[in-house]
């Protein structure tokens, strides 16, 4: 095979043209890795609700045309200048958010939300020169959370770039790369129950479902599962939910309800929709004494999050977390291993897989609650 | 001497006859303890704001006549039935709240919230029996947070008495039992700052002075006082405050200046003034990805702490404790052991001294402003 290193690579892309239109599947040109960068080649690729959102982007600046896409796995192809600890031929997770190594934050035990590579919605280009390495014909294609993985190629920071096991299969831990972590690392990394405690997740969608995962591995003895929508009830007891609480059975408030239920309150609660009211129960669902409540779901920008201060005094603690509180280089390797050592289980969130050309049927699952996760094959 | 083991015992007490009236000096009558009781000879009693409000009784249920008094030290005179571990002639802490050692939050680690004997200002009686140990000419005279140790004897639950360090100065360590520990306790065990942190005190009075005392002995480097009455700047400086900030010099949130301050956010805060516009610039001044906040201060009953999520999910942590964290019996005996060590000074805290019969002044004190903590001599 003739080396493609330092040249422009032809491949398929699927391009969000416009706002909630299908994407098309398009040949793009995808420039070489600059400085600090690597060329990856996506095998797998899933979708997840941050690239429904960005695609139907309401109420948000538009950015199109855009390549979306950003929980993946895949092989690096080539390395740009400056680059050490990424070789060709490394299996890696691109992710959404970096670590420099150097900040702060990334200097800090407790932060992972790097000062130079932290999520940026809003940016189209590559951090180092303002420019994008996807073009049709020439003309520029934005980029999408640093990672774009809806292509066959695509060229991402190295600080935001995993080096995991070669040995784990990809099509499974690809969902490492965004969702699940988010999810089971606010459990295990934030919220930290103990063994025989009890533990209420607010949503039971795939973050929901991970965290709940984290619970079950934590050794959690019940793990109440909150959720308007009855029907993911079932879908939820294999991930160890044991109890269910829908909020619209009830004309009171869930937090009386799960205090009840618990004899005071939950030990910990993780909240995964990003509804203000959820959140506010979720925080006065805990025990005093001892709770902890970790807030995960993205609320409304104008969103207030409100409670007496009481609730506080009486010794309970509010956390939020991001990307489950893990250091993207540093910690996903590990989170691989606990997959390959079979304490946790990635398939059961798999429900559907398509091939690359097919990938608008990824977005119609979500759209109708079909999936927790869609893998999308880059070979078909 | 003759045993007052079983006897009534009369001495003098100060009782409030009615809010807001000067405490007066009377002759009470002292019944023995009764199960799970002691009786505690007070030989130091201070002043705490607590007290002050409770007298002051403003928009409270009226609890008079009533015995005030809860931050002291004594000595045990008699135990009641089924006291075993305490016994005539130990030294000891009274303290508000208390410690049965038997559910659950005395089983948790974390908690001191004691479901027995956690602290109840509406209750006048002792509760075994819902009767008072005090009377005047057999007309019952109220208790005041189960210590009531404005009287030269007292009864108090067992659960609710520190045994510590008999060579321990009781002038000096009577200040452990409510204000000092209260502070010092928010910060070394809820806050926790690592060495070389930032902290932010919100209110410099004798609780938040002991928080700043806190970050001191924690090796903190930068301790931001923040008081809208500049006056306490000079004397905070004694308790390690190495900079100041006075809300009322600014005309943008003080959240806002301590992040230009410190470059992002201060590593930790303890709020103890129970203003909720403190309570939520305590919590917005800390440094997302790892900052803590924890509030002290009691708020008025209607107030809402407001703030945005995005505030917790850029991974801030928002907690609240009661007696800072401290479990009476368990923990008291080795702070005092930290004063005997020289580690943390507490004779800072003590601006002023009066006779048991001067009472009155130590309120006069307090309400001037005048007094950090004032010691009561019972012996004058």
């Amino acid at each position: 095979m003739e080396s493609t290193v330092g040249q422009v690579i032809k491949c398929r892309a699927a391009v969000a043209w416009e706002a909630g239109k299908p994407l098309v599947i398009e040949e793009v040109e995808v420039a070489p890795p600059q400085a600090m960068e690597v060329r990856l080649k996506i095998l797998y690729t899933s979708l997840c609700h941050t690239d429904v959102y960005f695609w139907e982007a309401k109420g948000q600046k538009p950015i199109f045309p855009r390549i979306l896409g950003h929980e993946a796995a895949g092989i690096v192809e080539s390395v740009g200048e400056g680059v050490t600890d990424l070789a060709p031929g490394d299996h890696v997770l691109p992710v959404f958010t970096g670590e420099c190594k150097e900040c702060a934050h990334c200097l800090s035990e407790e932060s992972n939300m790097c000062n130079l590579l932290r999520i940026n919605t809003d940016r189209g280009v590559m951090l180092s020169d303002g420019q994008s390495r996807f073009t049709i014909k020439g003309k520029p294609i934005n980029h999408f959370l640093g990672t774009s993985t809806f292509s066959e190629y695509t060229v991402v920071h190295s600080g935001c770039v995993a080096k995991i096991n070669p040995l784990a299969p990809l099509d499974k831990v690809c969902v490492l790369s965004c969702g699940f972590s988010t999810g089971f690392g606010a459990t295990v990394n934030v919220a930290k129950p103990t063994k025989g405690s009890t533990v209420a997740v607010f949503g039971l969608g795939a973050v929901g479902l991970a965290a709940a995962e984290g619970a079950r591995v934590s050794g959690a003895s019940r793990i109440i599962g909150v959720d308007v929508n009855p029907k993911r009830f079932e879908e939820a007891k294999k991930f160890g939910v044991n109890e269910f609480v829908n909020p619209k059975d009830y004309d009171r408030p869930v937090q009386e309800v799960i205090a009840e239920m618990t004899g005071g309150g939950a030990d910990r609660s993780v909240e995964c929709t990003g509804n203000i009211d959820a959140m506010i129960s979720a925080f006065e669902c805990v025990h005093d004494g001892w709770g902890v409540a970790v807030l995960v779901g993205v609320p409304h920008k104008d969103a207030v999050l409100k409670t007496h201060p009481v609730n506080f005094l009486n010794e309970r603690t509010l956390k939020g977390t991001f990307f489950g509180n893990y250091k993207p280089r540093s910690d996903l390797p590990s989170v691989v291993e606990r997959y390959m050592n079979k304490e946790i289980e990635l398939e059961k969130f798999i429900t559907h897989e398509v091939t690359f050309s097919e990938i608008n049927k990824a977005f119609d699952y979500m759209l109708q609650g079909a999936s927790l996760r869609c893998i999308i094959r880059m070979d078909g």
